[in-house]
């Protein structure tokens, strides 16, 4: 980040150029019905008022520490969502994007379970990513990267388990990494990767009860895990 | 990329938060003696004047249309490469990073051949990634990350063949990628591989001249893949 040769130290910008529009926007993903769904807002003011939106914002200088704390702030002010697993993805910039200026937006991806979401209402819907309304800005080439990106990840680390609530079985685990690889795992080599990610500690003496097979133990997440991801040399199908 | 709720379409930034700095920097790097190297720039001016940084600079919003421009004008004007392999690798941003103020780098990854770089002089210099002088700002975990991203991009994808000039005979490509993985590469499968990536052609009628040994088939990069990637599934190791 070396300042332009004719810039002294004092001057933060070069006098010369616009100041640039720094927000965060939030790819909030969540697995509902096997399906993987994404959070959308409906925007009150323009551009784009009316229209549906990932959860973004201006990144606030004086009160946001990092990006990660932007988006996390947003989060929890526009879908009461606090403290989820929440990964940089990628940053898009330009001169065209806003109508409003040049702008960056760096873009975040959260995991959440379904059951943390608030209801659909006329600003909130949470919408198949595979099935989306128009959405403003380039937030649907967002939510694509977020997906290729939680699909090839989710190969060889525990991303899935953050779609899974507190506590699950090993047979809940699987349907929730076949439905987000869209395609079925075999459960031999699933329950050795598990095992191998060494994410899972079973929470004694506790099985799945009513179900109408054989209970299944009850896992929950090790604390190591509630924030980073467990990552093994090579994935699943392989 | 909301605005908040309180603002206007005219509102370009709230009108209470000081302006945010925003830069790109790139992690330049190179194989020397089998080795990964990075290249430095000494800083002219504050913070850190004096001290070894990566090649970065303001983004001009006037003059750049997107982050990746600003990262390949900032690439020519500062080391004179142009047109190499760009990649975004992440975004690093806070209050504490810069004295100047908040600040985000968005940091792209370049990969070259090392005959396209300049001599070492006092202003620059190629340094091997394992023995990097001290750095200014975060800059030694910019680094770090380039090498770990190309490290583990390289076990499926065409990267390594950036750092070949526009010709390479099969060999002189398994000697890049093995050093770059910092492992040797099994030649049945390497060849598979290289194959199935489909990223060279044969320079018709051209053999290696000169060797010792039984001269080798010349191939070059197909067109397609000067500027993106060639992509395999599985890695070289599975």
């Amino acid at each position: 980040m070396a300042a332009p040769a004719s810039a002294s130290s004092s001057a933060v910008t070069d006098p010369g150029f616009p100041a640039i529009l720094c927000t965060v926007d939030v790819v909030l993903l969540t697995l509902k019905g096997g399906v993987l769904h994404a959070v959308l807002l409906r925007r009150a003011d323009g551009p784009h008022a009316g229209g549906w939106a990932l959860p973004g914002g201006f990144i606030h200088a004086q009160e946001d520490a990092t990006a990660w704390d932007a988006a996390a702030r947003v989060l929890r002010e526009k879908t009461g969502i606090a403290s989820p697993y929440l990964e940089q993805l990628a940053t898009y910039s330009g001169a065209r994007r806003d109508p409003r200026g040049w702008s960056v937006s760096i873009v975040y991806c959260a995991l959440v379970p379904a059951e943390l979401l608030p209801e659909d209402s006329e600003r909130l819907q949470v919408a198949p990513v595979g099935a989306l309304p128009a959405l403003a800005f380039d937030h649907a080439d967002m939510v694509a990267l977020a997906v290729s990106r939680v699909r090839s990840k989710s190969q060889y680390s525990s991303l899935p388990v953050y779609f899974c609530g507190e506590r699950m079985t090993l047979p809940q685990l699987q349907a929730v990494y076949e439905a987000v690889l869209g395609e079925p795992v075999n459960k031999v080599s699933f329950r050795r990767k598990i095992d191998e990610l060494g994410m899972l500690e079973p929470v004694d003496g506790l099985m799945e009860s009513g179900a109408p097979h054989r209970p299944a133990q009850v896992y929950r997440l090790r604390e190591a895990f509630r924030r980073s991801l467990s990552v093994v040399p090579r994935g699943l199908n392989s």
